[in-house]
Order: C-alpha cells, then sequence, then structure tokens
C-alpha cells in the first residue's frame, strides 16, 4: 500500500464551511451595524445569508418560538432562497409550513407538529412537505451534531448586549443546544431579541457563539402549554390518581419522576398535599421532579412535598413564582429560572424512577398512540421518557421492584405508567384492535408505525377499573388479560371474565381499587388541594400570575 | 379540605441555599481579590467554602483532571471539612481516594474509576469508602438536575477573564454540564486555570456562572487517552476489521457511527482507506461520527471518507490537526475543537446507527463486562451507547435493517458490535460460563452485577472465527448456539458442531470470512493506512504532534 498515493488523493479545501459563512457574512456588511441587524432590514439579510439548500434550525419550540424570524423566512424570495432542509423541533406556527408551499423550503426534520398535525399529514400526502424524519426532542438534538448540522440557526432571546451576550431568562429552553450546533461548525447564528440592552441580568449564550442580533418587531410568541385548570380535574381522574399514589408511587418507593401534561397527572399534583398526606407519604415519595413549572405542583411544593424541579422550559404566569422558590427550581444570579429541554430530557430519560403519561388509544398489547386518523402529531419528548433505557446502570428503589426474575444477571426497568380512562370524548374506545398510528404511517409512507410508547416498555397501565401491573406479565397473553381486565366495558374489555380477572388478582397482576384500599366513594374534587385556578394563585400568596385566558375574575 | 390550613403548614424559607451560599461567600471576603482566589490561598478557601457533608463535584473528568484543585481538597483540615459526597464521574488521581482514606469524603457517586480500580475494590471492602452508585456518563449528568446536584463545582478550564467567564480550548468535555447544574442551583462553582487574561479567544461558559477562579501551580493533567500506537495492530484485528466492514457497515449501510477505543476499532479506522477504497465504500458509509479524535481515524479523514466528527472531549497531539479540519470537526471562532461530552452522549446513544466495542469476557448469551476479579472499574461512557435505545423513533437504514418480524408494530434496532478475540492476553478465554462480574457485584454489594453490555441489546460479535448475527437468532438457545460457532477453541466453541455451524451459516446467523469473501491470507499490516504513530504524523502534514510516549523518534 503506497500511503503517498493515497494522501495524495485529497487536495481538497478544509475550511469550506468557514469560507462559506465569511462569504454570506461580507454580502451584508452594508445592512448591519456591527452584530446588528436592523429590525426593518431582516428580510434582505435573510435572502443575504442563506443559501438556497441551506440546512437551517428555526427555532419552532415547544414553548418559545422565533416568530419575528420565522415570519421574516416566509417573507424572503423564494427565487433567492429555496429548498432549505429545515430543522425545527416544533411545528407550532402557519408560516413554518407556509414556506414549504412557497418553496422556501423543501425538506423537514422535526419532532411535534401538535399544532399543525391536521395541516402536517395533508401536506406530506400531497408532497409538499418531504420529511427526513419524526424524532423526540433529544434525538434531534443529538442528530444536531451528527448529520443535521445547521448552516444557519434562527432562535429566539429575551435581550442582547453589544456583545451578542444573550439573555432568555425562563424560556432558556433548546436555545443552547441550536446554537452550539451551529456555532461550532461554522454556520450562522441569528438570534431575535426583545430588546438590546448595555448588561445583561445574566449570559445564557456568550457573544462569540452569536453572529447577529435583531430586534424584533414585538416579543417572540410564548405558549402556556403546561397549565392545567383544576376546575376541569372530574372524579375519575381523582380516582385514578389516588390509585397511581397508592398502588404505585408508594408500592415502588417513587422518588423523582417526570409527569406528562394532562388532568390525570394534574390530579396527582393536587392530590399529594391532600390524600397523600393522610397515606403519611410526604417526605417519602415524589421528592425529585423533571418537569415544566406545572402550576398544579404549586400546592405540593407549598406543603413541602417536592425539594427539587428541573425544567424543560418555563410556562407563561409562573415566573415570578418560581423566582421566589429558588431552593426548588433552578434559577440563575439574575433569580429566573433556567431552563434547559435537552439536559431536561436526559433526566427524564436515564435520571427519574418513573414517567407518567397519557394517550389517546390503546392496543390489547399495550402499544399507544395519539396520532390519529388524519393527524400527524409527531412524538415530542414522550417516547424519550417513556421507556426504559437500556443504558442505564445506577439504581433506585423503583427501578430495582421491577426486576421478577431471579437471574445472577438482571437489571431494573424505568417505570413507565400510563393512565388512560377506557373511553375518550364522544364515546369512542382507547383500547381498539389496531392503533390509527398504523394506517397514518403507511398513508405518510413512513417507515415504521408511528407509535408513541411501544407496549414492551410500559410497566404500569392505570383506568378507573383498576391498575394492570405489566411488567408482572409472564408472556404476551397474560399482559393481553391483565389490560383486557382493566378495559371496562370496551370491546377489549368483554373479552375478560370473572374468573380470569379473579386469577390475575391474586397473581398480583391486577389490582382494583378495593384491592388497593382505595374507596371509590372517597374520590370527589373536595379531595383536590386547588379546585380552580383561582386556589392556585391563592397557594402561590399571589406569585402565580396565570394568563388572561385561564383567569375567571 | 382546608386550603389555608395546608398552606399554614409551610412557613419555611424558600431560599436556605442561596443563604447557605451567600454566608459561604462571605467567609472569604478576606482571602479573595474579587472573583479570584490566590494561588498560596486555595487550600484556606476551600476550609471556608466547603461545609461538612457537603455535594461536591470534583472534575475527575474521562481526560481532563482538575488537578490542583483535587490536590488542594486533599490537605484541606478534615476537622472543618468531612463527610462530603463526592460526585465524580471519573476515579483517576490518587488523591480522588486518599480523600476518602482521611475522612474529607464519606460517600461517592461516580461513572469510572480505570486508574483506581483495584484501589477502588479494596475501599469499598473495607468501608471506607460508601458507593451511592455506579453509572454511566450520561446518567450521571441527569442526576446533577434531580437529585445529585452539586453545592460545590471543581472544575477545570484553561483560561479565564476577569469577569470570570472560561475557555477551555479543545477540552471543554463535561465542564459545561457540571457548572450549569451548580451554578443554577445556588451552588458555588471554582474553576481553577492555567491563566488569567484580558480577553478570551472564545467564551466556552459564561462569567455569570462561575463564582471563583484560581490559577492553578501548573496546567491541568491531560491525558491522552483515545491514540493507539498502529504497530500493535495484529493480523487478527485487520481479519477481523475486514469483516466487520464487509460483514456489517457494507451490509447494513452503517452512516454514522461510535468506536470504542481499542486496537480493533484502530484496525477498521486504518482499513477504510484502503480495504474499504477497494470495496468502492468511499462515500457510501462511515460518514458521521461520535467519537473522540482519534489519530487514527487521520487517513480516512485525509482521504476523504469522513463528513463530519463530534467529540466527547480532546485529545492530547490532535490539536492543531483538528484546528486545521474545521470542515470535519466541531470548532470555535478561536479555531480551535469544542468538544461536548454530554451532548456527544446524547448523539451516541441516539443519532448514530452503530457501536463497536470491546470486552474481555462474554457469557454464552452475549453480556459482557469488563470488570474483573478484585477490580471495580465502572461504567464510563459504553453502556449508554452500547444498548439499544428503546426511545429512538427516526429511522436509518441500519436501524430498520435490524428489524425480522412482519408485524405491524415494530421498530428498529440500533447495531451494537462487539470485537473480540476468542482469548485474552494470557491465553485465558474470553468466552465464559459465568462473568467475574457476577462475583465482583456480590463482593461490593452492588445491587446488581455490573454487566457493561447485556446480551439482549448485542446485535453482532465478531471474533477471529466469524460474525454472529445475533439480532437474527430466533431465541436464546440459537444466541447461544451462534456464539458458540465462533468462541474458537474456547470451552463454549468446543460446544459448537460442524453441522450445527453449517445449519447457522446457512440461515445467515453466523458468517465465516469465506461467506463474506474476505481472505485471510490478505489480512496483513501492508493493509493497514499506517503503520505507526509515525505514518499518522505524516498522514496529518507534521499537524498531528504525539506526546513523547508514542513517539519512536
Amino acid at each position: 500500500m503506497d500511503i503517498s498515493k493515497l494522501t495524495n488523493d485529497s487536495r481538497r479545501s478544509w475550511t469550506t464551511r468557514r469560507e462559506k459563512k465569511a462569504r454570506q457574512i461580507a454580502k451584508v456588511q452594508k445592512l448591519v451595524n456591527g452584530q446588528v441587524i436592523p429590525t426593518d432590514k431582516i428580510v434582505e439579510a435573510l435572502e443575504a445569508l442563506i443559501m438556497p439548500g441551506d440546512c437551517v434550525a428555526l427555532e419552532g419550540n415547544n414553548q418559545k418560538q422565533a416568530s419575528f424570524l420565522s415570519s421574516a423566512l416566509n417573507q424572503v424570495n423564494p427565487d433567492k432562497v429555496n429548498n432549505l432542509h429545515m430543522v425545527m423541533s416544533s411545528i407550532s406556527r402557519p408560516e413554518h409550513l407556509d414556506i414549504f408551499e412557497k418553496g422556501i423550503a423543501k425538506l423537514l426534520d422535526f419532532s411535534f407538529a401538535g399544532p399543525q398535525s391536521l395541516r402536517m399529514a395533508q401536506m406530506i400526502e400531497d408532497g409538499t412537505v418531504t420529511v427526513g424524519s419524526i424524532h423526540t426532542y433529544l434525538e434531534l438534538y443529538g442528530r444536531l451534531f451528527v448529520d443535521l448540522t445547521p448552516n444557519i440557526a434562527l432562535v429566539a432571546a429575551d435581550k442582547a448586549d453589544a456583545q451578542g451576550n444573550l439573555y432568555t431568562g425562563p424560556n432558556t429552553e433548546e436555545t443552547p443546544t441550536i446554537v452550539e450546533a451551529t456555532a461550532f461548525r461554522d454556520g450562522i447564528v441569528i438570534a431575535q431579541v426583545n430588546e438590546l440592552t448595555d448588561e445583561l441580568p445574566r449570559v445564557d449564550i456568550p457573544g462569540s457563539w452569536v453572529d447577529f442580533v435583531v430586534v424584533s418587531d414585538k416579543p417572540y410568541q410564548l405558549e402556556a402549554l403546561f397549565t392545567r385548570d383544576p376546575r376541569q380535574i372530574s372524579e375519575m381522574h381523582i380516582l385514578m390518581g389516588m390509585m397511581a399514589i397508592r398502588g404505585i408511587y408508594e408500592r415502588h418507593n417513587i422518588q423523582s419522576l417526570n409527569h406528562g401534561v394532562g388532568f390525570n397527572t394534574a390530579a396527582i399534583e393536587l392530590l399529594l398535599p391532600t390524600y397523600g398526606e393522610s397515606l403519611g407519604l410526604k417526605g417519602r415519595i415524589c421528592k425529585n421532579w423533571a418537569l415544566n413549572p406545572h402550576p398544579t405542583l404549586i400546592p405540593a411544593i407549598e406543603s413541602g412535598w417536592v425539594d427539587s424541579v428541573h425544567c424543560f422550559g418555563g410556562e407563561v404566569g409562573m415566573e415570578k413564582y418560581v423566582a421566589a422558590r429558588p431552593d426548588i427550581f433552578f434559577t440563575g444570579k439574575d433569580g429566573s429560572l433556567r431552563s434547559n429541554r435537552a439536559m431536561c430530557q436526559v433526566a427524564g430519560q436515564y435520571a427519574v424512577d418513573a414517567f407518567v403519561g397519557s394517550t389517546l388509544q390503546m392496543d390489547a398489547y399495550g402499544n399507544s398512540s395519539t396520532v390519529t386518523l388524519g393527524r400527524l402529531a409527531g412524538y415530542g419528548g414522550a417516547p424519550n421518557m417513556g421507556s426504559d433505557p437500556h443504558g442505564r446502570r445506577h439504581s433506585s428503589d423503583a427501578w430495582l421492584n421491577m426486576i421478577t426474575g431471579e437471574s445472577e444477571i438482571q437489571r431494573g426497568k424505568k417505570l413507565v405508567i400510563q393512565m388512560v380512562e377506557t373511553f375518550q370524548q364522544g364515546n369512542k374506545p382507547v383500547f381498539v384492535e389496531s392503533l390509527d398510528a398504523i394506517k397514518v404511517g403507511q398513508d405518510a409512507k413512513l417507515p415504521i408505525a408511528p407509535v408513541m410508547v411501544y407496549g414492551d416498555d410500559v410497566t404500569h397501565v392505570v383506568t378507573e377499573e383498576g391498575i394492570a401491573y405489566l411488567y408482572k406479565a409472564q408472556n404476551e397473553e397474560e399482559r393481553k388479560q391483565a389490560l383486557a381486565a382493566i378495559a371496562g366495558v370496551t370491546p377489549l374489555g368483554k373479552e375478560s371474565t370473572a374468573d380470569l380477572k379473579q386469577r390475575l388478582r391474586e397473581n398480583g397482576v391486577i389490582a382494583f381499587p378495593e384491592d388497593l384500599k382505595v374507596k371509590r366513594t372517597d374520590a370527589k374534587r373536595s379531595l383536590l388541594a386547588a379546585r380552580s385556578i383561582d386556589d392556585l394563585v391563592d397557594w402561590s400568596g399571589g406569585l402565580y400570575e396565570p394568563p388572561a385566558k385561564f383567569r375567571s375574575w
């Protein structure tokens, strides 16, 4: 083998990305003032900075939106900027898809499209959008450093100083992750900010990672996604919450956890200070949380249940409350929350005992999906947390509790708990023969059906009928029997018999409320520590400031 | 439920961490100059800043060591500072364990103890060290944000400015992660730096996250851990490398990957520009890497195989080479590498097609461990990457290739490839009846045996005999048969028969070199693109500067 011949094959430049960046930046020198793009020049600047076919990370984030920049991108001339490869964790705003209709963008890698799921499904079918893959958040962040590294990042922050240092306030979220991947591979980072200032309260992203800032015409869009009004919590939610606390949290000694957003988990949060207290569980369970700042967690925090909460993002209205509770929340020297979606997803995947989620459909083996016909909502973060991380090696009581065998080589399991009522709204059974996701996947030509949580990862299912301890099921058949036994009067539920249920109860594979000493008649709204948004404000001593749409006063 | 009664239960302070921090910092005001602790006052400062029982994250990192700070911690008066809870990803230096003998520290949560594994096992048995848990790196980082949040972080950087902004150069590694978890929960962050300077080349960690900097008496310790001298690559490694390229990389279309460190993977890296080229695979496989800057990857980079490499950490001697290849490596505006161990672990777990590792022992079902009797080395990062991430939802050819069933609900698998010679040095069989890890775990009273990679996550095993395609095995029995068929003359290997091997070959569950069109006689050292460190320097055009211990000239 002649090495000199091999090396001589390669007379390439190793700085093509850096040179391209320099060329693009040179083009806007007449438009910009140092690092600042004038607000009214943003469209022109994007047309100069972005090349056709570039990979663009646009901060469509779960909560905050780089809305000024996405509007500007939607106004560029498609003759100049086209065929972009968009990398976005969340498709949230109309222009996130408009740019595909105009030909500005062509290829899309994303995680979540909740607000645009119907249109997304149609546009994929029409071929207007070509989907690379659908990810969980954490997978997408990983790929930013592997094969989806952006040429351009369009992100949002609260404030910038003259050096381009960024302050994000409570909504740090995924901005540092996007910026890091872009900045350190000679991409161009453009941040919209609500204001320019001389001195920042703290620095969330160093100025040496940022190329341009632009003051937006109005503050970035921010949605309150994790606020659940306690008035909508039903007695069924409360019953299920009591069963979960008694039959899962207490039984398995759950210390650390993530709650998906929903009324079932909101019920649990509001039952800890009342029902949980009456069981003597305060200080014994549910101490460390990977969670957005759920307003419904306020009573548990105030009554001393919670040691820590690390947050994926912020929550509108919770800013002052969080800032006043630095023992509990991660806050900066400026006093406000520091969230970090990437590290909170790592924590939620690897560092907590339990994930509690919900779903719209579940098949007889525990596979579930929130995808319904005609809607392609994507995954978000749930599958990342709602799965057993096989790489986990550290143990906890709850994790070890999932071991059922006697082998010398074994490992624990993360608790993946699904809470579902047996029927959805509109009297549709949750338990189905076949998930809609299968057909949606076929229609959209996805390589696999978009299953949110796979049955083999689910350890517990809670319905209003009882709990199925799926981790104890000996095989697929018993898994199905256990689910049928708590599936009520759905078609699957009707397959079960009194004898079968009795045997499963005796083997501890299912439990009914009476097995857990939970009285159905106790499941009253009076058991909730807060029964309205107003109550939550009271609990917070007025620190929680709910957005107008949640106020009744 | 009387809400007012509940709220009144809680008349606590919510700022105890912040107040404690302020008290501790007030105590050192006479010692420090602003944010700077004078070098000769560090022991005194630590005695004032650290409280007995504090949780301390000391940057014993896989590569760089906060060696000045660990020495200083080892000199504090145990009457003043004692019973610390140490959180360290890597136990590398003697004083990392000395502090336990002196009573300065008591409890330890860690990931890796390679260099101190013998002493670690002894000290656990003696009760000198109490182990919380042993983690992979990523799990430990996750827990920093959940239930192992430090009160004190002792970290290392290259340079600081007067505002406490830190520059890490290529060895950013896990420093930002430790600092973020500590700084944003009112912990105290102390960074040793090699120098103070007026202007930093770039900012890796903002000054508003850092409380104190101290100029160390000498630069922090940095080890070259990922350098493998090609002279030590044997023909057996080359044969196995050829089989892996042909029978796995090409067959499954592996685009993105992580290589563990070892001579088998070094052989593959050095075969890509020669053997791989001859197969026409350039530009078709192995394009995106999550990898430390392995010197043995230089020839593949130079001959145009590699699109990108994201790095966990730096590698001594590779600084100038990496800086000259910004199209490939993630580099900053200062031109030098930006590594990030947390995000590279995320990428290595979730965003790549394949992990290739090695091990010292493997049982008949594919469970493996590098733990041997009397040594407790911990996990490092391998189990995180050497496992199938059940939360993955995006697909790739390789991932989809692992699907063997026909069900409508299914998912792909990450390729977890183990490359082992059938015998270790000293003629010990690699394939064993029972892993030493079982006894080590029992002796150290660990809750589970310290298995590095579980058999159910392993998709392929390569020995000098052939490849076992374990993902195709129908059941545990066939898995064992496949391993036996490639286990050579080990006791397990002798259980196999010619008939059984033939049947497994026909079913594609195993392949021998001839099945892959790999000629044993071609497996010569002349096939390596570099056969010495010297050759690697040549390939790099003199940019690679190997440490003295690797030089023969």
